[in-house]
């Protein structure tokens, strides 16, 4: 039987994205039993402030109710903590000044799986407030690639699509054209940096970045026992 | 904006039947933005002790477990719990003595939507631990209904294929040919009893109850502002 740090999730950001997460980490845990999987909990919570809101200073920061939803992971028992949101990431600052458990780093761990995969410009397929925050911007440029924003309206339009639980034949089609003007405009790789697009997009006509998966495997990493904390 | 209280979810039993629980909460909550789901908290713990093991005395009672998760849900805040595994409902007494927040019955939500579908005998797809407490066959009993159990070396085959990741077209073709010997056998309905089984089985030639399904809109019903709590 193998050994893991309990992990405790930051999510709700949305629900479904959430559920894709947790899916990821069952899969990807490699267990044969029940027993053999890590201990998780999570904080599914519909009232973090919005995030797009917050950047455009139209509403308050997500970042105290981040911080105090990674408090009471941690009061429950949490040694790792993963938040399956690319934009919230732009608060991680406030949730690492709260506790003491290491965040694992959705941002860091998507770059890093696109530059295995191509030299090119990046394309990103992400909300406003992870596109204004620059947060996939800089790490892509500390790793020698460059950013393609996508048409914006688009991405916002099926972003509010999917929240609203369409993830039918329409909306896939907007997010595969919207992965598919990217390639356009000369990305050679994608990262669905918004964790619900991948609700939507499973391939398109250059190789798709997964974050939220990409999250779930540093997760599992960072909670193996024997690795550092 | 609808008002919920918030959910609890002891869950762990396994990971997998967890997530497909809270997929059915977000599909369910009729929600069309983030802010109008639920809150959900979820302690997925895989060190809850063995229900086969434990109904068999072979191994600890998975209570004093279930309890402490409880206590830790309602802690954080949780206002309504929901238990994502049929045999473990064999130890809901030891839940209910621990807090005062409700636990939604599962037995029993199942079990009114099988009543509802058919007055025949009902088809248990299930482990022996709920089948050797009894679970079903009193709830069954209590509204006039028969029930009629599964081939339980083969079942107990399919649980332990599905735990282990396996949910390809061999295991489905085993969850069916369960569920078609229990209809063979004069069952008009057959409950899904177990969370593994709705992982690897859609349809069969009788309705289907999913007792993981049912148990969604039974803790979205009582979590609901406006209902009793």
């Amino acid at each position: 039987m193998r050994g893991w740090r309990t992990i405790g999730v930051i999510g709700g950001m949305g629900p479904a994205a959430t559920v894709d997460f947790l899916g990821h980490l069952v899969r990807l845990a490699g267990a044969t039993t029940d027993a053999e999987h890590p201990h998780v909990l999570v904080d599914s919570n519909p009232a973090v402030p919005d995030r797009n809101a917050a950047r455009q200073r139209r509403g308050p920061s997500p970042g105290p109710v981040l911080a105090a939803m990674a408090r009471g992971l941690v009061a429950g028992g949490a040694q790792v903590l993963a938040m399956p949101c690319n934009a919230a990431h732009g608060w991680a600052a406030d949730i690492r000044a709260a506790v003491d458990a290491p965040l694992v780093d959705m941002i860091g761990a998507a770059v890093a799986r696109a530059a295995q995969l191509g030299d090119q410009g990046v394309g990103l397929m992400a909300v406003d407030a992870t596109l204004d925050a620059r947060l996939y911007h800089e790490a892509l440029a500390s790793a020698g690639l460059a950013a393609i924003e996508p048409d914006r309206a688009a991405h916002r339009a099926l972003v509010a699509r999917v929240k609203a639980g369409d993830t039918g034949a329409g909306a896939r089609a907007a997010a595969r054209a919207i992965a598919d003007a990217l390639a356009g405009e000369g990305a050679g790789v994608i990262i669905m940096a918004c964790t619900e697009v991948p609700l939507v997009l499973q391939a398109a006509s250059v190789p798709l970045v997964d974050a939220t998966r990409e999250l779930a495997l540093a997760t599992l990493a960072a909670a193996r026992l024997g690795t550092p904390g």
